[in-house]
């Protein structure tokens, strides 16, 4: 358990607040980075289904999941043992059985099932069947949708969790050093890719690293137009542009981080780019402060990359912290136009300006946290386009 | 694209084929690795709604996907490019607009409106939300239950596929042996982890290795009551036991791996439950054939623990293969008391017969493909309990 019991009390005191205001009796926390958040549990069991139920006049949650990851929930989370409820193994991937048929067996042992259940429509945890079955089983529940709610409470982070996002962007920025400085000719990308992972996972002696909800991206070349591709086990060539988005990540905190480099010496287009991605964000970290909305960032970057007549239409950035696999992404606040959210000290993003065109891409990036009078980087990493020589290396 | 056009038209014809025995005639694929198995399509791009359509008088699916993963799909797909539909980024975790109000759209515009849908009901990347959204667009749609209809066809591998799987194979096999080589008194959980990383996504010389759908999972000591705990940054201590589980993934192909490590002589009743589960996969692993079916396996293997008086109720595998996070299971044929499914040659098993008792646990695995007599293991690796002396090591 990496915070005290108070610390999960205070977190689970204002789920229920929200739950109050929402008419929400019992909530059922299917996401596991909020399972986490409210528990302490810590496992790669989200695979099956598992949840969390908070009933807003209990003091303690319930953890519902396999049998066989009960042993880590006693383990991992603050609970009393009594509340964790292990199903069968035949309820797992079965055609016949579903995990929610339990759930909704419990929720009536203890006399929940006339109330008024929150579920997390929109999480990955939380399947179409799964709604089908609650709904099924529990036919005089209300149910509501509580999708991020928990989220929203994550939103402004404890110093606690700062410094843990400090020690994640400590390895984000290792991760970085690491792959920009092997990213050159006739390097394979898995090879850079293999030594990325090592560095996240080692960590420093200090402290060793977590994994990060998503891999590192290094597409290259003319894969640079889209964002999201991972490695091959092709070399790098002379005049190739790689982007590299990863994280760092320590306790399931992340802090990613993104740069790109150029084999040899970028065409004038990809400079320009990159300058003009380059002053969009210095402008916007100086701008950063409590108090402003994040539309206003994404203005600031907008109308300075205009100078150059270029448009982003993809989001500028999002609320981060703790996380799973798919994401890193809270998907709360978004640095974008229409989000409203005022910034407020110790909430924490990334902040993404990347630019993928139809040939090549540009992306460089920060992670940060509001302070009291403006923003902190949490790596510190030069801002440019980073550029190897390009020289074909002569082994002797 | 790793296979030729002819073959993910064949994975199509046999995809439609299933959708007429449901009654289906569009059907939405939101599982990665069905729209990988069926397009080509590969991005860490899940996070955000995607999907692939196929219609059931039409030659090509549609790819449906955020716009800025449209390159990816332009790049990694057979698809023409009219046939890719990106949708603005102001759908991407919005609290207004919904990806699939979107799907709902195109669907209409393309006259596919008023068809019987096939949706993957229990898929982690389609949401309880999803499905509300998806209903409340196409109000004369009738949808149907698909889950799992691709994954049943992705049961029997082509010749092809067993290749990649045995590269996978190797891959695995070299991660458990560095695993295995580095766990001892002293060293630090995640230095093993960072060491076991960077073997799976380097590979070989000859071929690279590809981020695996679970990470290398390895608790030891008392938390190897449970399987799915990852690492921390504690060192190991004399007495540990380590049980490992990790897989090689080949470009999205999959071989799980497990093996345990005593650090020092183990008690002897760990030795007797590493023994007689050994002898419990080994004889899994004389009679399996073409022919049976999953539940033999694991009767064999019940009675075989019987001997001593063991037990486990967790099932003893499951079909697996091409695969993304969070999960490399295939979720159809489970090996367990009730599977049915008749072993055909080219189907794919992890067999993981591990047990986890309330102080320590034991696992030893083996990824298998049904040949036209019996099966083979894909790795090549002695099964036993690996046992270090557990000497604290003196630096000199």
């Amino acid at each position: 358990m990496e915070f005290g019991t108070a610390e999960y009390q205070e977190r689970i005191r204002k789920t229920k607040a929200k739950m109050t205001e929402k008419g929400i009796e019992v909530l059922l926390i299917t996401d596991p980075a909020n399972m986490n958040y409210l528990s302490g549990y810590d496992a790669w069991s989200f695979y099956v289904h598992q949840m969390l139920v908070i009933i807003d006049d209990e003091d303690q949650p319930l953890w519902i999941g396999r049998a066989q990851d009960a042993n880590g929930a006693k383990l991992t989370t603050w609970l009393f043992h009594e509340n964790i409820f292990p199903y069968p193994d035949d309820y797992v991937q079965s055609t016949t059985k579903h995990p929610m048929d339990y759930v909704a067996e419990i929720l009536e042992q203890i006399g929940q099932e006339k109330r008024s259940i929150g579920v997390e429509m929109e999480n990955y945890y939380f399947t179409a069947k799964c709604y089908e079955r609650l709904q099924k089983g529990l036919p005089n529940s209300t149910f509501k949708d509580a999708s991020l709610l928990v989220n929203w409470v994550r939103l402004i982070k404890s110093d606690k969790e700062i410094k843990m996002m400090k020690r994640a962007a400590k390895i984000a920025e290792l991760s970085m050093m690491k792959g920009i400085e092997l990213i050159d000719v006739g390097i394979r990308e898995c090879d850079v890719a293999a030594e990325i992972f090592h560095t996240q996972i080692k960590g420093t002696n200090e402290f060793g690293g977590d994994y990060p909800a998503i891999v590192p991206l290094l597409p290259s070349g003319e894969r640079t137009s889209t964002p999201h591709l991972t490695w091959t086990d092709d070399t790098y060539e002379t005049g190739d542009i790689v982007t590299l988005e990863l994280a760092g990540c320590y306790k399931r905190y992340h802090s990613p981080l993104a740069r790109t480099v150029s084999i040899g010496k970028p065409a004038e287009k990809v400079q320009t780019l990159s300058d003009i991605v380059v002053e969009g964000l210095n402008n916007c970290l100086s701008m950063i402060k409590p108090g402003i909305a994040c539309e206003e960032i994404e203005e600031t970057f907008r109308k300075t990359i205009a100078k150059i007549g270029a448009t982003k239409e993809s989001r500028l950035g999002y609320a981060m912290g703790l996380n799973y696999p798919p994401d890193w992404g809270e998907h709360t606040a978004s640095i974008r136009k229409g989000d409203k959210t005022i910034l407020q000290p110790n909430m924490t993003f990334h902040l993404i300006p990347g630019i993928w065109l139809d040939q090549y891409g540009f992306e460089a990036s920060e992670s940060i946290v509001i302070t009291e009078n403006g923003c902190e980087t949490l790596a510190s990493l030069p801002r440019e386009l980073f550029i190897k020589d390009g020289f074909v290396k002569i082994i002797s």
